[in-house]
């Protein structure tokens, strides 16, 4: 459970929707992921922060694909749940294929975490005192 | 799932008692969280570490907030969802603000964690192989 | 949800299989965990870890269980709850005792991680934005 | 040694010159620290980091001293040996008695870290293989 | 440079003395490393410390040698090089054998951290921005 | 200073010897960094990690520079001073221009450890206590 509450669109001041607005635009989706509903509780750290990413994640020296894939291993040896998800997913969305990514997680070395492997019920039960 | 068993205050030791009863009459609360219940199946790590904890977050040149507040930019940093939970019920409990909390979750840039968001649905799909 | 399929055993390629099977002889069991699944989307990967991990964990200097608990230790350390889990699990079986896990946990000093804490409803509650 | 050339002042583009003075003017310092010198290879981050940073850490809901307080503790948890000093400096400045500082590093529990402390010679040469 | 000054021994309060004389009596030995006396510019952290270490260290259901590899395996984790130095050369007293040291810091798998390996000159200079 | 002794060529073993040729052959280098030197006191793990590194580092799905990349952001993120000069010394090697290592170091949002920047004495002085 989040610590702060979600603001959806309907319920956004003109400059929360401005930035959603932004958002959608240049991921060309139509929907807001909870990140950005949680950060739109402070909407100056909303701005600033998606201000930042825009600038840093577009494609320049290197290619958006490139640089999602380097943000998946940021977030997997952090061991960020949501981010591994959320950049996993865009970069499947900007062509990453299984091969890609699976070296990719070689690389990291952190393979149960890069993977997010769910932990067996079996072994939960084996780990647990009796 | 915890890997040890939680004590329950019916079934603690007398030793353990005295330390829950400090430990609630210390917080002015009348129950014990699962933290406590889990180091009892280690009495003495119980009494050490709750003997350590009441000294350093007893106010002193940093005032109960301020030091709450320092634990959760701590726990946001190593990643510990349920210090993340604790300190954040207790710092609100000292009359840390939503300000207060979205300022320091911005100093600490770990935005994800520090909200503890959860993973959108569709997110969590996108990121699967296929 | 873990970020690869799983592969069974009734649908894996002779060379996963031939992993799994030296798997289950080396550690006298009759099934695969996830971890292992996991990999095997990556059959070189999963050829070369566990080709590591049987080298890396089998007695030497020091003999299985000790070998088990440092693993521990840095599970952690890294706060990987799957690597605590089976790593637990398997010391368990190696014949850790209570008061040696507790022990352990208590030099690692990441206690609530140490012992895969739940979070209490009550706390959740209330580090919640109201 | 860092891996990039540091930009003095005199060497600087006038978008360089921007921040570098607008770093001096807000901070009422006469010189530029490496950590922006090593920025300015690369002014467009320079200048989203500057931009950044100075909203992030000017006092709102948090006082000035409290964020510096928190980023030491970030930094110490981190272990960034450059963050830690900078943020160490900076709160001293803005005030920090040492009794605040060593609360805070007892909160952080990483004080071998916290203080920065140097390696005996006589215990360097103890862990080293004969 | 530690960021604290260093109390010696010449000029320790009571209290202090009191505990540099138990860390000598306990650790037969005849001096006092620099954490302690960085430490010692708070003594209450200086007390509550050296008594939770000497609790938490002395043998018990694992012996002072197994305590000692933990505690290697979670400062390598860590990467606090201050800690590394100081648990390898108490391990190494207790009689930890190179052989030992050579599969715990396999079993970290932070290799480079774990022999604390120095930065070769012509590395450095190859990384470096020409 | 490492905590094993580097084993020279001259004086290594022929098992030893055959894993510093095949490093020096793939590599296209004629001589050792310490890394190796130091993993030699341990020859079952010079082999291991050099066999492992070299198939996780050829070319694949993903093209040599593009791991290399990963493997610096990965240890950025750990804050291994070591690795962060080897990969990036190697990166550049095989074509990293100034620019791709910047939107590196952007992404992974960690900018003194990215760069190495050394810590200035004016701050060191104003960090310690007076």
């Amino acid at each position: 459970m989040a610590l702060v509450k979600f603001i959806e669109y309907a319920d956004a001041s003109p400059e929360v929707r401005a930035v959603y607005d932004d958002i959608m635009t240049s991921r060309k989706v139509d929907w807001i992921t909870n990140f950005w509903k949680a950060l739109a509780s402070d909407p100056v750290t909303l701005k600033r922060t998606w201000d930042s990413v825009k600038q840093v994640m577009e494609p320049g020296a290197l290619d958006a694909l490139t640089k999602e894939m380097i943000y998946i291993a940021v977030s997997v040896t952090n061991n960020c749940g949501y981010c591994i998800n959320s950049h996993t997913a865009s970069a499947r969305k900007a062509g990453m294929t299984d091969a890609q990514f699976a070296e990719l997680i070689a690389v990291t070395n952190r393979l149960a975490n890069g993977y997010q492997v769910e932990i067996d019920e079996r072994v939960a039960k084996a780990a647990k005192q009796r």
